[in-house]
């Protein structure tokens, strides 16, 4: 017989799947949809990058070393160091994003059957990357009412077991917006550490962070020095996500060998796109400067709009670009299909991402939606509008 | 303890990777290395794409649909179409390169412990991503004599269990060059049909036959609607390597759904690389025609050339840019690594892929070397002429 794997029909659809037939028939009525569902910003990429293409120097788009190019991978070690971490080109395995990174790592450090701790809500896909592998995830819940922080360590002491192989963050927080303060960090320094169990941080949005307080990477710890892995990626930082790029960096040189060899069996990562990425980081300027002074506007509007709507519960989010919210509805799910299927305001919508899918305890985040403030200030006061009204005529508004 | 999975550690290095470490000291000693050993052609990508960069119309490089963009998928369906295959753009997911494509599909049909049948010698990554999988590969060995043409039926037939998933082919063949008959096709389209398992087939080499014979499709049989899954690349194809694009190709719409998921845990592929393969099959003109003319030149002058050396068994290659050769030697690798290390005519060498790596039963192709047609005629030449004088000094050649 024709045999779909069990992890196969285990994989997950994406949080926002369901919806898309919806969000196309409500285009399809001349709809207007605004997307708060999706991390693709609208911010250009830079200049450097998009320049540079018209000067590719190569006339064959050919295979670069598993590893990634020198080039790439000094560029990168290069930030890194002007981010006061010490680390070297040859702490780095260039992949095809951050997803590849999460893939290989799964891979790397757990047999089928392994458990990974994750603090929940978490980024939707580690449950794809972990299904491939055929690894658990272990979620360990942070609430709403304290801004989705860093859960009591002992909730996940409570949840380690001899499969746990690792605990995984997001920080800044994909879907929270929460960043971790050092003292946090420190706590689960020390119960991998007793443990002796891998830290990995997925630190993309290292650079949108809105608070005085400075950013802490995982690496910064030498202590963490095997036990630390980091996932990377050019695709928020520099608005390059349909470039494919990004890195493992750990200073762990028994792990660095092995994905070597999972680098190795897919050839090469993108060649484009790690010039694309060298090139960014080579002429960086402002750049981050000028997308934090975006993102900061259009956090705080959005925020200080969501929170004049009355039942909404909004959380400060301090980093990356997304909040999570709690809405006065029986459901998000049948509240974000409602609101692309029987609701328009002046021939306009929006679109949410239930917040079910960004748990793995059931039933959880049923009253939740993430919103991802990647639009343009006029576009995310008008969604707040649209938000508003729509909750004045849902069904299921909880009064 | 900081644990490695077990798959980690049977992951294993490229064939090339033992010899890096001595071609790099040989080009250091000023030793001129001519690479035999990797499939990376010197020929241009088309202008279309290279000047195609140059008018990347988008400011903000972007995520496109899981599936791949609307118009790659139409220019693939188009490609196939005019092939006779009969295919649309909802055939196809895009995929970063074939291996995504290899890696996903091992995925989605196999659980842990199942196996997949492969003619050997094979593409050496396809124990990396089985191997990434968990699954293994069942070998059925094919000859030299035979030109590495299909081994008898009854030999796959022996090797069937109820963990079978599929059998996988490699049409034209890497390493061997050779190309399957529709004969041998419809052998192993029965056979799948009567144990009701899947066809792989990786035909990411179909344009490049050097035959009379029309190059037939796993996919021109309807009968094996369900059963066909075809691996596509542009990267042989379009001189591409680099961009890391290409595509599974199934009407099976069980397996279609499965991939979807797949390729939303990871998102996109890679934008730019889409829009590159689609400019590439929009101008194809003389592209094939071209590129055919030159392979099969550099083919005819590597194969009759090895002909002429003493003691070299040389099959006849009739498509892709490899050939399978035997060398009168005690060892091949042992043989390779000597060339670099130990030897040099006029200040020059040849590295060569030794050929264990490509099989999996033990002990396999120890006197085999993979050599790949992508230098300029002048520098095969040249390296036939290298072979020849190496084989006189090297100590291990039989005699």
């Amino acid at each position: 017989m024709l045999v779909l794997s069990d992890k196969s029909q285990k994989m997950p659809a994406s949080p926002i799947r369901k919806l898309v037939p919806y969000a196309d028939a409500a285009k399809q009525r001349g709809t207007k949809v605004y997307h708060l569902n999706i991390g693709q910003p609208d911010i250009e990429s830079p200049n450097a990058v998009l320049e540079g293409l018209k000067n590719f120097p190569s006339k064959v788009v050919s295979y670069t070393h598993s590893e990634g190019t020198l080039e790439y991978r000094q560029a990168l070690a290069n930030y890194y160091n002007n981010r006061g971490i010490d680390v070297t080109e040859k702490d780095f395995i260039a992949t095809l994003g951050g997803s590849e990174a999460l893939l290989f790592i799964f891979g790397i450090i757990a047999n089928p059957g392994d458990e990974i701790i994750i603090p929940e809500p978490f980024y939707a896909n580690y449950n794809g990357f972990t299904c491939e592998n055929d690894v658990n995830i272990v979620p360990v819940p942070s609430t709403i009412e304290n801004n989705f922080g860093l859960p009591p360590v002992e909730e996940f002491a409570k949840k380690i077991t001899d499969k746990t192989r690792a605990i995984l963050i997001c920080n800044p927080g994909n879907p929270t917006g929460y960043v971790y303060s050092k003292e946090e960090l420190e706590q689960l320094k020390e119960i991998v550490l007793k443990h002796d169990i891998y830290l990995i941080a997925d630190e993309v949005y290292a650079e949108y962070l809105y608070t005085e307080e400075p950013f802490t990477s995982v690496l910064s710890f030498p202590e963490l020095k095997n036990h630390a892995i980091v996932i990377d990626s050019e695709s928020k930082r520099f608005s390059l996500c349909g470039a494919r790029s990004g890195a493992i960096v750990t200073r762990n040189q028994a792990f660095l060998d092995a994905a070597m060899r999972f680098a190795q069996a897919r050839l090469s990562p993108v060649e484009l796109s790690q010039y694309m990425a060298t090139l960014a980081h080579q002429n960086v300027g402002t750049y981050f400067e000028d997308c934090r002074a975006e993102y900061l506007k259009r956090r705080d509007v959005l925020v200080n709009g969501l929170k004049q709507i009355p039942g909404v519960i909004v959380p400060n989010p301090k980093g990356a670009f997304y909040c999570m919210i709690q809405l006065p509805v029986d459901n998000a799910e049948k509240f974000a299909i409602w609101l692309l299927e029987s609701f328009a305001s002046n021939g306009e919508t929006v679109m949410l991402a239930p917040g079910a899918g960004f748990y793995s305890t059931p039933n959880s985040g049923l009253q939740e939606v993430r919103l991802a403030y990647v639009l343009k200030e006029e576009d995310l006061v008008r969604s707040v509008e649209i938000l508003k009204e729509a909750l004045v005529q849902y069904p299921g508004t909880i009064r």
